[in-house]
């Protein structure tokens, strides 16, 4: 089973905190590039692979998703999405993601933000996210970058001219690593961009977009701090059809 | 037009002595990895991008290709190539690949090894590469990994552990970039590795593997020095289908 972080009190503290947590999709600073690689929601079926507080499930539906399904491991989680949804188009259902048995050729888009990075086998999860795919369905997801995720030690390095440096370590030895983010000992599992794209691939599934998200030159403008987020990308955003 | 460097007297001299050089292809570690990913040539017409010494052209004809052609820049290269190759239906010619104009629906396979990184327009030539293959051919190459590209300074950096450590920057900020490599002042364009994937699907091509490459056990073995390489991968392999 995947470590259920999300119900760790330390965490879930600290995640209710984050930006993207209060402020839901708009405080995600990837959310536009991520939404640039959706289909058309009007009457589609739509899963959410690690739907945490919902915000993406109740965004979906107000694009005329018809039926929006979100999955999480966590309670704590799911009981906030409950909490604030109002809407019988859309469930929410407890799940581990190393588990699922999807239903065949039910979704027209399977949707995950930064959560297949914590999951173990995710080739048997694809394997299901495939089957569960009408022909022609889309998936769209967002990972940690496997530049960020290969070292477990993961902070900036000064140069001697004090410019920031990504210290790069272990890429090719996939697996899981031990970071501390918000607590400590959070488990996360390493696997290369080459992984990821070969994974689906192999499934039958044709790669559409691969994005390695960065800041904007406007957005760096409003958040001079991120600047620095352009010496190595954060996020890996993929959009594949079955 | 793309820097010459193979015709710079040093940079030539320095190429000459490199394993890959004098072995051949037997003398490149990833060619094992860059075989693997190649379509049966047998009948097939071959393309070349930056032949060089023409090793892999006298080899894909050992494998019954029909007919190969060799594009090469540089003059001292394409001089020992033909003094190399005594056969007829091996032909090389002299070009610079930022103005191309191949044969529309010629070729069963473009192949390139660690060629493609000097060119700046990488578009313009890639669109040539997808008009010159017959529907179904194959796209194959290695490239310098935008990882290993990104940074002028290519050098490890050990920590206080005395480990070597990639200093990662400016990845996301592509174009040339000038090394120090077998002489001064080589100028490589870095991309990343989203750029390469999206460039082809752009144009219709559809991706069927990407490996980002680094030693196997066995290689480490036969060459401990080579261990290194798996902090970060120093080649991407790409192979994709018209």
């Amino acid at each position: 089973m995947t470590q259920n972080i999300y119900d760790d009190e330390e965490f879930f503290a600290g995640y209710s905190r984050l930006r993207r947590s209060v402020e839901g999709l708009d405080g995600a600073p990837e959310w536009p590039a991520l939404r640039a690689l959706l289909p058309d929601l009007r009457g589609r079926k739509v899963l959410d692979l690690g739907c945490g507080f919902g915000w993406f499930c109740r965004w979906a539906r107000q694009q005329g998703a018809a039926r929006v399904s979100g999955i999480d491991v966590s309670e704590k989680m799911l009981a906030r999405s409950r909490a604030e949804t109002a809407d019988p188009a859309v469930t929410y259902t407890r799940a581990d993601m190393e588990h699922l048995d999807l239903p065949p050729a039910s979704f027209d888009l399977v949707y995950s933000s930064l959560a297949l990075h914590y999951v173990e086998n995710l080739s048997g999860l694809m394997s299901q996210v495939y089957r569960s795919l009408v022909r022609g369905g889309h998936l769209v997801f967002s990972v940690e970058h496997p530049i960020f995720s290969a070292t477990a030690w993961s902070h900036w390095l000064p140069d001697a001219a004090g410019r920031k440096l990504w210290p790069l370590d272990s890429y090719l030895d996939e697996g899981p690593r031990s970071t501390d983010w918000l607590t400590k000992g959070v488990i996360k599992q390493h696997r290369t961009l080459a992984t990821y794209i070969n994974l689906l691939i192999g499934l039958g599934f044709s790669i559409s977009h691969v994005e390695e998200w960065a800041p904007t030159a406007e957005q760096i403008a409003a958040e001079p701090s991120w600047a620095d987020e352009r010496a190595r990308p954060p996020f890996l955003l993929v959009a594949a059809r079955r």
